[in-house]
């Protein structure tokens, strides 16, 4: 049997965890999870796509839920939430991004609960380069309760907000007056100015939940973004509202269109030279799955 | 700045490694990686999917040959390879999966060169979960090249072949009666018992070779499969004919049948519950892109 490399663990609380697990930082209040990018987490200009991204902040927030509550195997629910059979539903979330890493950088992510209104909770978190240290990305989100068999929203019980409560933190990754609270305005066949029809989820997309998984909605939304866009400019902010779950039997419409207000500048005060808005839609029955709102920056040469 | 758990290195061969990187074992002729299964990378049943395992597979690889040759920032090409332009182009891969791992499993994967015939390589590979060094898959892969420009196959130029030689190792994933050298035979209209239709790669699927990546065909394979097996078999084997490069405005189709060819026991000398014949095709002009074959075996209850 080889040797493999050994890790040494803080011993108060890394004294059981495993080689690659993440760990707690700031009082068990920051939950911090290191990523290697793959080639196969990266694009055709060689940086992680969204998608990707979205997967790592989704998969450090899991971790740190079933860190605190629970078995490698669940989706970080609570104790109290399994009980019910309740699930988190992501309800929004806005990613700024300054820089796309690249394949074989290491990058750390930081997340941690915050309280967002009566029936919400919001998560947080912070990308660093985790060599450097340099922040690449910052996201937060509002997550609702849904249960399982019903598929039907419910309000926080006590119990779980009681389990929730020590783990609050009272910190935004994204400051107060840069969060986005204004609803995505909604594309509609008269306004789209670039629309792909007849996309379908494999498979592959579905979930233990039994839906689509949320991060994979990224890719049919930036499908009617056309390919002089995709390829030479940098998204560097995107805000989802998730309003129906996806099933595999579905069949999908994404539709753009550009967008004139300026809502902040999210990014490095520097003023986005694109914004769009975005619909994902059924095709059947025209009901919504998402709305999506982008900015993005001309490429530099270097970038 | 927190403090980050550090890794022992092997002082000789990693001094220099980042924390999360692989390394070589049996005097570099080996390179291992260790992967840590993130939920989204496993599927409706919470076991990791056959892309996500490919992506692991391909990922090794391009780590060992950037390791040897090159910089991060390429898909593992020599230095005689890049001065001519040419690229890793698989043209079959041939995958036996034991057991599927879970969430949260570590598993490494080890990968080494072996030769394969006058122009081409041969990748192999050992998937073992890291802890009890169980091995649960094994997979064996031959590789072309490919000029990147006129997109035309190449011989292997000596130079390339000298570079190549000092990593050949004589020794097999799968073993030789075992690799399954056999063309797969061809899906028809007229022999299809399953298909789907009308499936369009997304900007997310190309990567930096500007077409769609390998691992990326297994979920439109698997999409032509009837839901009733997807859910209550497992995967145990599989081999990919890969016959054509597939690009971002490219329709796909795929069609299944099943095979009453039985070619050897893969899986623990089990025979295989089912086994069918797969093929992936464009749309508009019926062109081949992969042909597939597959096996399953009844899933236990447990599983």
């Amino acid at each position: 049997m080889e040797n493999v490399p050994l890790i040494h663990h803080a011993p108060d609380k890394l004294a059981n965890e495993r080689t690659f697990r993440g760990k707690f930082v700031e009082d068990t209040l920051v939950y911090r999870q290191i990523f290697l990018v793959g080639s196969y987490q990266t694009g055709s200009d060689k940086t992680i796509t969204m998608e990707a991204l979205m997967n790592f902040l989704q998969e450090t927030a899991i971790r740190q839920g079933s860190s605190i509550w629970g078995s490698q195997n669940d989706f970080g629910e609570t104790r109290e939430m399994k009980l019910r059979k309740l699930i988190w539903i992501v309800t929004r979330i806005q990613v700024q991004v300054q820089r796309y890493s690249k394949r074989g950088d290491e990058i750390e992510v930081d997340t941690w609960f915050d309280t967002a209104g009566k029936n919400l909770t919001r998560i947080n978190w912070i990308i660093r380069d985790h060599y450097t240290k340099e922040i690449i990305a910052k996201a937060t989100s509002t997550w609702a309760f849904m249960n399982r068999e019903t598929r039907r929203l419910s309000k926080i019980p006590d119990e779980v907000r009681q389990e929730l409560n020590p783990f609050c933190f009272n910190r935004h990754a994204i400051s107060s007056e840069e969060i986005d609270h204004q609803k995505i305005p909604k594309v509609t066949d008269a306004n789209a100015e670039t629309f792909r029809y007849g996309m379908a989820p494999t498979w592959n997309d579905i979930d233990a939940n039994q839906h689509v998984n949320n991060s994979k909605y990224i890719r049919w939304i930036l499908e009617s973004v056309t390919r002089e866009v995709l390829e030479n400019y940098k998204l560097t902010s995107m805000t989802i509202e998730f309003r129906r779950e996806c099933r595999h039997s579905d069949v999908l419409e994404s539709l753009t269109c550009s967008s004139s207000t300026v809502v902040g500048d999210s990014n490095n005060n520097r003023k986005p030279d694109l914004q769009y808005i975005h619909l994902l839609r059924l095709q059947d029955s025209k009901a919504e799955l998402v709305r999506a709102k982008t900015e993005w920056h001309l490429k530099q040469k270097n970038q």
